[in-house]
């Protein structure tokens, strides 16, 4: 990859392992809103491939049904834009297995760098990683469902992505709201 | 004001008038999602008030049921987040009866700024609003429901905000995640 190729980032999704309210690892649901919201920020951002992370076989089923719906079923005919957005989405197991699809694609092994609302002890700035998204190598941007990613998943990270801080300490956005704001701050034009 | 105080920005987010697919003017019904993700939006970039715009009956007896249940009912016990968002919800039958209410708030008569993801003729660009809004005059930025707000709304506006440039040509974010977006342009601090 040189520097004038486009920045090489992937989206996560990831419904295990993630934490409760109670700070308990668990594996969410699917929600039909984070597909098509995220699906739709992804392609706004010219994001090649928005992954949906869980390794539970209804879960999976679920989410292939809402996905087709609108690929190949009555939704496509019915909102064209809405299909070029769930075309992005590829279901897989674990993290490791995003990390292998992008891997097989030729690219080279991704990054993963983990998002967190509460922060994290040594965080990437935005602009920072924006620097090195234009570098050209992959990097794999994942978020968690429910009360956020387990620390398991932030240990391993490669990277943790500095929080969203608003103005008012308040941290508490939807994942859907604070996918978009960060696609926006770090490949967004308006700087 | 003075150029000290923080900006002030309202939120109002119109079901009445929009256009549906085909360009017509329509009252849109409201979504339980779009109140909870913009309201937890407009309080992370401290928005003191998020206008929810009908004047169907029905559509402002859903709305009060869903913010009650989570400002005033379980939901308030369960979430507290939640509820310091939901607060942020008032119910308007009109854009004239939002600019009304801000007025009565003792800070004159607001602007209106309309948002159009298919642009407009003549928009004002992010960094020049975020540079009006540090002036502390009364704003208020309304964002439409279904297809968008109908031209009677951006002929009538003060402004219209230039639309969101992703990377790809694609501009069909939800308006849950446009509103995050903007509010993160105008008032967010990772400029």
């Amino acid at each position: 990859m040189n520097a004038l190729s486009k920045p090489r980032i992937y989206l996560a999704l990831v419904h295990y392992p993630v934490v409760n309210k109670n700070g308990e690892t668990i594996a969410s649901a699917v929600t039909n809103l984070d597909l098509h919201d995220i699906a739709r920020a992804a392609k706004t951002y010219d994001v090649d491939v928005f992954y949906v992370v869980t390794p539970l076989a209804d879960q999976k089923e679920l989410a292939g049904k809402i996905v087709s719906h609108w690929t190949q079923g009555p939704g496509s005919e019915y909102n064209g834009s809405r299909k070029a957005a769930l075309d992005l989405i590829r279901m897989e197991d674990s993290l490791e297995s995003v990390k292998s699809h992008i891997a097989g694609r030729g690219e080279g092994y991704p990054k993963l760098v983990a998002t967190s609302a509460g922060g994290w002890g040594d965080c990437i700035e935005f602009g920072r990683l924006r620097g090195i998204l234009n570098a050209g190598e992959p990097y794999v941007l994942a978020f968690g469902t429910a009360w956020g990613l387990a620390d398991s998943v932030l240990l391993s990270a490669d990277f943790v992505l500095e929080p969203i801080a608003g103005k008012s300490g308040y941290n508490h956005l939807s994942v859907r709201c604070a996918a978009a704001i960060m696609l926006d701050r770090l490949l967004g034009t308006a700087r």
